[in-house]
């Protein structure tokens, strides 16, 4: 896709980016830069990096601060949202919510607090003012996960089942709202992802793993089905990979197109080096009737 | 009940017991004694405690020796089953399979592998040829976890939302043959069981839990839907109070009538001295229609 494709299809000319930790926040506004889109930067004190609003219109501020958000956006007269970057869930005690956000918090209450609920919520919330949100991969090019292996190793063929069951399984977490990521061997389920993290997962399923069975582990982790691309995309990156290497793990099995894969170059060279698969899929129970 | 309505109801004078480890294998052997029942134990090497074969009738035997197991239970004229004691979860490298063992897995191929998978597919094989498979409780007086609060500490009004959301995680989880158990804490999912265990659960769960917020971590663990009472029922014991007090947890949610207490007093007084709860219930979920 071209710039103007970009600049065409999005038409968007002012754009906010709602910026979490991690350098995806710095390179979608090197993205956007690039397509000559104005851009705002709404950073969190403790989540983003001090050098991702350097050189843009932006302001600190905290994840219960709705109003002053809101005015900030109102104010620039930016419609268009982009939510990026890893946001820490955040605790009662660490969060000061202004009136706004301590009503939308008590209408939404307890129920919404999942990951997905509460991310849906949010955004409601903010269209009922206005506000259209948009994908990360709307303003960079290549950033989704491709389909098909992305690696000198495939799967074997014996890989193939528990790659199966790992995304159906890894499906049904997710309809749930616990989590994306769950670890496969032989069939069996050795962990699922709540709000641990997947690196946490890694490390615990690899200490799980049983010697002498025809498969190494597989990581699977996949969109939820309910989730929306505009939203938290599923990420897999170099760390993920350095983790699974060092527990023996055969390979990644990524939900292509629904997720993101953000340093494409540096993940598939640091599979490569340890002889992992990476495999981007579509939900291979599809196939079935 | 007494031991003439057990008899009576159970019509079993002679029981093979198939021990795995721990003291509910003896607990259920001198409750048999009681009643009169002529008892034969098939004890497996690494997983049976050597103590639980002291005086019976028995042979030690391995995981994979289906032919020999068999034929130990037809010579002794042995029809009633009782599955008793944790298994370790054989790899593929420490089972000898003998060639019944070995067709047996070939047929059920890598998808039974699952826990509940393995045990259903094992217990048609034996009723295929005249076994009758019995649960413990129904040679055990009082070893059902009963229905109500059990503590003198009683969970408060802004736990049940907690432990209805954790009941249904843990229902759905068991459905898909992954594990029995869930932590929840203000309507998250701070952790979900799968092979590591529950203890292994509590710990990690513990140390993910939110500081300030309204409810502390609550364990929840109920009966897969589709598992058989005469099989491997979920079971609290002390050291699973010991570990979710240590963790700051406020109580435990149990499946009422479909789990095991075995040493309950102790269990109670436990959770009584920590002043976390425990209650058991059938499915509060059942209620909303």
């Amino acid at each position: 896709m071209s710039a103007e494709e970009k600049r065409g299809l999005n038409k968007v000319d002012k754009l906010a980016v709602i910026a979490g930790g991690g350098d995806l926040p710095r390179k979608l506004i090197k993205s956007c830069r690039e397509d000559n889109i104005e851009l705002f930067i709404i950073a969190f004190e403790g989540n983003t990096d001090i050098e991702t609003v350097e050189g843009t219109d932006h302001i600190w501020t905290d994840l219960g601060a709705a109003k002053k958000n809101i005015n900030a956006l109102k104010k620039r007269d930016i419609k268009h949202l982009v939510f990026c970057g890893s946001i820490k869930r955040p605790s009662f005690k660490g969060m000061k919510p202004d009136w706004k956000a301590a009503r939308f918090l008590t209408k939404v209450g307890l129920k919404a607090l999942g990951d997905d609920g509460l991310l849906t919520a949010v955004r409601k919330e903010l269209e009922k003012e206005g506000f259209v949100f948009h994908g990360v991969h709307e303003f960079m090019n290549d950033v989704l996960t491709p389909k098909g292996v992305l690696t000198d190793t495939a799967p074997k063929e014996s890989y193939l089942e528990d790659i199966k069951t790992g995304f159906r399984i890894s499906q049904e977490i997710g309809r749930l709202d616990i989590g994306q990521s769950v670890v496969v061997q032989d069939g069996i389920i050795l962990g699922v992802e709540a709000i641990e993290g997947t690196d946490a997962l890694i490390g615990r399923a690899g200490g799980l793993a049983r010697e002498g069975a025809k498969n190494k582990p597989v990581l699977v982790k996949t969109c939820k089905p309910q989730q929306d691309k505009a939203m938290d995309l599923p990420t897999i990156g170099v760390k993920t990979v350095q983790k699974a290497a060092e527990q023996g793990f055969a390979g990644i099995a990524v939900h292509a197109g629904m997720s993101l894969m953000v340093h494409k170059d540096a993940v598939i060279r640091e599979a490569n080096q340890s002889e992992l698969f990476i495999i981007g899929l579509d939900d291979p129970n599809d196939d079935e009737s």
